[in-house]
């Protein structure tokens, strides 16, 4: 019968055009620390937001790299504790939001992300500084999510970190950051968007309330990023594309990721794929396995968005990633059959994988690595 | 292009048949104080709950009436401020949470309820103590909501307390505690959730997030009330209708309600009408005016819903209405032509009315209140 649930997503959204450059009123106290990356540097948009702030003590740490590093998550929590911040702000895509999280934290936890993170032995204390995240990309979510995903680049390991204290106060979605987003980024990290959506929607944690969200977010990406990567000004596109990410983002808080997400973390830390990209290379071959345990769910879903199965689903989202210029083949990656073994492995030891509505099994896992080399 | 919204929903959900009887697991302190209705006295599942609390030192107050006046919210407070309540649960329908949100910001705010609301001159401090809401009702959506609604007996005046401090910290929602609730009122709480979602789909302040909760939740309605209503031990109808309720539920909390909700008001304190039925008599002459301002959405719910037309989605309702047993018309609750200039302005007087879609006056909700005479 009816499986039990939890749900729990405290953070205040605040949506719309424009809403970016408000951000003062909902800020207390004089010391304000903007976490963000090289690029926001160059074109301005950080010090923008900064310059809002007008009569604050605004600090910068632009270092963010992708896939961040506990170093940079250091050095950063060293510096904000030495301004005394009273809010940090990340501002930026998944990383920059992502250092944000653990750095206010950590303005009042004393010692190294190491300490809380990985088998670190400390647990974090209530969270004593307000936390406002910002979106530049319309994908991670990480607005509206607990989880934070860091680098040990001495060990060559990406792990998320999932932690209450890592909920924001404020998420400020305001899809005019995105005009100046890249097609190839608009068209990755919009389809991290619907991974997100998906996962949680044929999620072994799924719920009711997390389905209808991640139904409607699926619905949106698909409707409108062949067009935001395209027409990179339009308004609507934009604003339908920065809801999908959001709306997706609550779904994925409450039931986490699964294969997708876990065999996208040996892409990026050893392939080098963006993060969007390694989670839409291996979607349509999940789509294809997803019917073992889901059936019913997923041909509910594939009709619901227009197709008749769910292999015409896949085969769909499939000609979707090659039109709006996404690589759909590991090979175009720089993999190669000596390597899938250990993609499985590393994909296997993720917790997430388990998650996935179909048996994931060495064997299972090769498969499906095999089946889009 | 694209409107504002916030969105803020913090109250933790705990969903699954048999919740109610294990929340000592959240609740800290020693002191619980159970808010509930006569009812729920004499089948014994107020004590059952209470009984669950091992240890704890449990006072209960079982004189929440239908359509709750400040005086039994005062009296309640008197009550829990004696035993030094370290948690209120408020367990029943919309009536006994309602009163439970304000007792519990009562306990360590002085006065009574008048002082904080209807023109009462006092701020609620935050609250200090646990607030559980646990409902036995598929219906009101009140457990996730940060509203009450009261009665001022001597005034005959029905207002609603909006109010942050309103939010519970726990919902704990249990469909199996709806299995002994009647046909009748099974039917007319039913139908409240699904007024709530349309209510919140069609709102003024609609946003996406809200917009895929509430669609979800008219849909399990129209699939589960019959069943639910037929078959009271259905565990599938019951667990699907609680659902819907409590998504319903996160969806209005967000945008408030129309219309529909500003009539009930003048229905429930003087023509005697529970508040489920209330609602219902006038949704579908509501859904019939809704293509005013939202024509193209309310195309779009009427075919999601199976309907050709919003027309038919009216007329749909309505069937449904009479199938399980709920007045269509207000003569049947004893309304009277000379009666309608009355309740039109009482329902004006409403501020929730202007967040209908379509142009409300004293013609024209007199127009409407007449069609369903």
């Amino acid at each position: 019968m009816e499986g039990l649930f939890q749900y729990f997503m405290p953070v205040k959204l605040c949506v719309g055009a424009g809403e970016s450059r408000k951000v003062s009123q909902y800020i207390k106290g004089d010391n304000i620390f903007i976490i963000s990356d090289p690029f926001l540097y160059q074109n301005g948009l950080a010090q923008t937001i900064g310059d809002s702030l007008a009569g604050k003590n605004v600090k910068y740490f632009f270092e963010v790299e992708p896939n961040p590093s506990c170093e940079s998550v250091d050095k950063a929590a060293g510096q904000a504790r030495e301004m005394k911040a009273d809010c940090v702000i990340g501002l930026g895509g998944g990383s920059a939001l992502d250092v944000s999280k653990i750095v206010s934290c950590l303005v009042t936890n004393e010692g190294s992300i190491y300490d809380y993170y990985a088998g670190g032995s400390r647990q974090l204390k209530k969270r004593e500084i307000t936390l406002m995240c910002i979106p530049t990309t319309a994908g991670t979510g990480s607005e509206v999510t607990n989880v934070g995903v860091y680098t040990n680049k001495k060990a060559g390991i990406k792990m998320p970190m999932v932690n209450d204290e890592l909920w924001a106060d404020y998420a400020v979605v305001d899809y005019e950051l995105t005009y100046t987003l890249p097609a190839a980024m608009t068209a990755s990290t919009g389809m991290d968007a619907f991974c997100h959506a998906i996962e949680a929607y044929w999620n072994k944690g799924a719920n009711p309330v997390c389905d209808m969200l991640a139904i409607g977010a699926m619905e949106l990406v698909l409707n409108n990023i062949e067009i935001a990567c395209q027409k990179p000004q339009d308004d609507e596109a934009r604003a339908k594309m920065m809801e999908a990410s959001l709306i997706a983002g609550i779904a994925f808080s409450q039931t986490r990721t699964t294969g997708v997400h876990a065999l996208s973390f040996p892409l990026t830390t050893e392939f080098h794929a963006n993060h969007g990209t390694a989670c839409a290379i291996t979607l349509p071959a999940f789509i294809k396995i997803s019917e073992e345990k889901q059936g019913e769910k997923m041909k509910r879903l594939a009709k619901y968005l227009g197709y008749n199965t769910v292999d015409e689903l896949a085969n769909g989202i499939w000609a979707l990633m090659k039109k709006i210029g996404l690589p759909v083949r590991l090979s175009q990656l720089g993999v190669k059959e000596t390597d899938l073994q250990h993609i499985t492995e590393v994909g296997l030891g993720a917790v997430i994988m388990q998650l996935t509505p179909a048996t994931m099994n060495e064997e299972t896992v090769y498969q499906l690595l095999q089946s889009i080399l």
